[in-house]
């Protein structure tokens, strides 16, 4: 017999990694949501409770509900879902809020139901989940929030996803300024076109992060994360942001950007000690702005979402 | 005592991969030139012999004198070099003829002189030699002419190349169609710019092929060997490209394209007897439409140039 009920963790994540725009993305190990599902006899989704964050409790108007939804409408299952959620990923930060609360739908709910479903066939509910809060299917935030570790999306049609060898020493900062920035408006930036040596070099890039990855060479990690296309203009919109790339790679950061479309940004380090120096940095740097913000030093967790004890949040500051 | 004279083999070589344009190449094993070097009190180049090619022995505008003098130019030597070619590899043949006459100048030349350089220095001597082939400083086909296996440029200023692990069962196919097309042409229908959701797609294929060629995943590497940008326009300069690459997935190809600037395509298998299998299929295919060609079925290459006795040559029609 499957349990009929679950709290899940869902982890944080960071998408896009600079030189992988919409393709790579990496999980928190520290920071994320909590979910509680529950199977019912009553068909379709209900949210019963959301605490943390003002989010609607209608099924069909948030992320959640709306992966739930497309789940359960392929599974056959005849009943439904109750679900529960607490936000600590801030709504719009940039670390995946959305992206956790639909990852941690579709694997709660199919775990409920006896896992019918592949991981790459839950990160499909879950990028539709998440069509609701970006405007388009995107699966960067909600692949490695069910893989874990660091994921590649190597094709959106067909959706086609691959983990990348994480170095064990790797630690990711993160620095969430509260200003609030939609995922919609920070895509309209971008320009339509690149021109094809742009592309060269970000392929270049991606090329050269992944090599790293698998061979655990950080040199060729930080000189890979480097992102020519969309870093340029969205960083336009995060006060700060050379202030903060500075302060982080001179206190020994790999590499800094934008995480997924911002506000918030990230550092990579080798160990966890530097990502607590480069946090030390950050704050050092933000404080002057007088923006509040949130700071998370965290490793790359090796999981994805999972049975909630084994979550935590490691908020510092 | 460093010998004053030196035989060496240079392998042919096969750019971009599908997806990898101007950052991808791997070296083949049993395809190549050689050449012989040796040390001359008088200063400067001179190339004494070239066989198997109409090929200039002025070093000035020949690749091979070009590369050399940029390595003698920063050597410090008070010497020069003697050189005698011969040609395997057909000019304009897509499969790397003048980066192997470049990589076995620099290499030879600089083992002759007690490895002052590394091999990425090497490229970028060789890289000029290429620039006087296709009108830029390309390294795809030098860098995999040095490194041998499987190489990544990460980045062209400053030059930054990676070696990329190669699954021990991956072979290539080769066809050359004995038409002309050059590198200079060839490039220049390329358009400038490209789509941003193009280039999306390209950088996850090359991630895609990254990972699978580290984690020996033979499938995704499949998958990977994609091209929107560049083969949709370069084949139609290829007569028969259709049919070719219909024929080698046929046959169990992992993927097939273009060869650098072609016109040469090429074939990747899982094996060598589905190597031999996708010739066959090529050649019959090829047959009918009564252009010349030569058909090469080979390993990839742990080694760049080296010294010769471990070259061979092996066209099979």
């Amino acid at each position: 017999m499957n349990p009929t009920e679950l709290r899940v963790f869902c982890p944080a994540t960071i998408a896009n990694l600079s030189c992988g725009f919409d393709v790579l993305g990496l999980a928190l190990e520290g920071v994320g949501d909590y979910m509680t599902l529950r199977l019912s006899e009553q068909p379709g989704v209900r949210i019963t409770r959301i605490s943390g964050g003002s989010l609607p409790l209608e099924a069909e108007r948030n992320v959640a509900g709306v992966a739930a939804q497309a789940l359960l409408r392929v599974s056959g299952y005849g009943g439904g879902v109750e679900m529960e959620i607490e936000k600590h990923i801030l709504p719009g930060s940039g670390i995946g809020s959305s992206a956790a609360s639909a990852a941690g739908a579709v694997w709660g709910l199919n775990t409920l139901l006896g896992n019918p479903f592949t991981l790459t066939e839950l990160t499909g509910f879950a990028a539709s989940g998440e069509a609701l809060a970006s405007g388009a299917p995107h699966a960067d935030n909600v692949a490695p929030a069910l893989f874990g570790g660091i994921t590649l999306i190597r094709s959106y049609t067909p959706l086609d996803i691959a983990r990348v060898h994480c170095p064990p020493l790797l630690h990711a900062v993160v620095l969430h300024p509260q200003i609030e920035l939609k995922t919609s408006d920070s895509r309209s930036l971008l320009k339509k076109t690149i021109t094809l040596q742009q592309g060269i070099r970000q392929w270049g890039n991606v090329g050269g992060l992944i090599t790293g990855l698998f061979t655990e060479d950080y040199d060729l990690i930080s000189r890979s994360l480097e992102d020519g296309i969309v870093e340029p203009v969205r960083s336009l919109l995060i006060p700060g942001f050379g202030k903060l790339k500075e302060a982080a790679l001179q206190a020994g950061a790999l590499g800094f950007g934008i995480s997924g479309s911002g506000p918030s940004v990230f550092a990579l380090t080798r160990g966890a000690q530097p990502a607590r120096q480069v946090g030390e940095a950050l704050k050092e740097a933000y404080g002057p702005l007088g923006i509040p913000f949130n700071l998370y030093v965290s490793a790359v967790s090796p999981q994805g979402v999972r049975p909630a004890e084994t979550g935590q949040n490691d908020q510092i500051a």
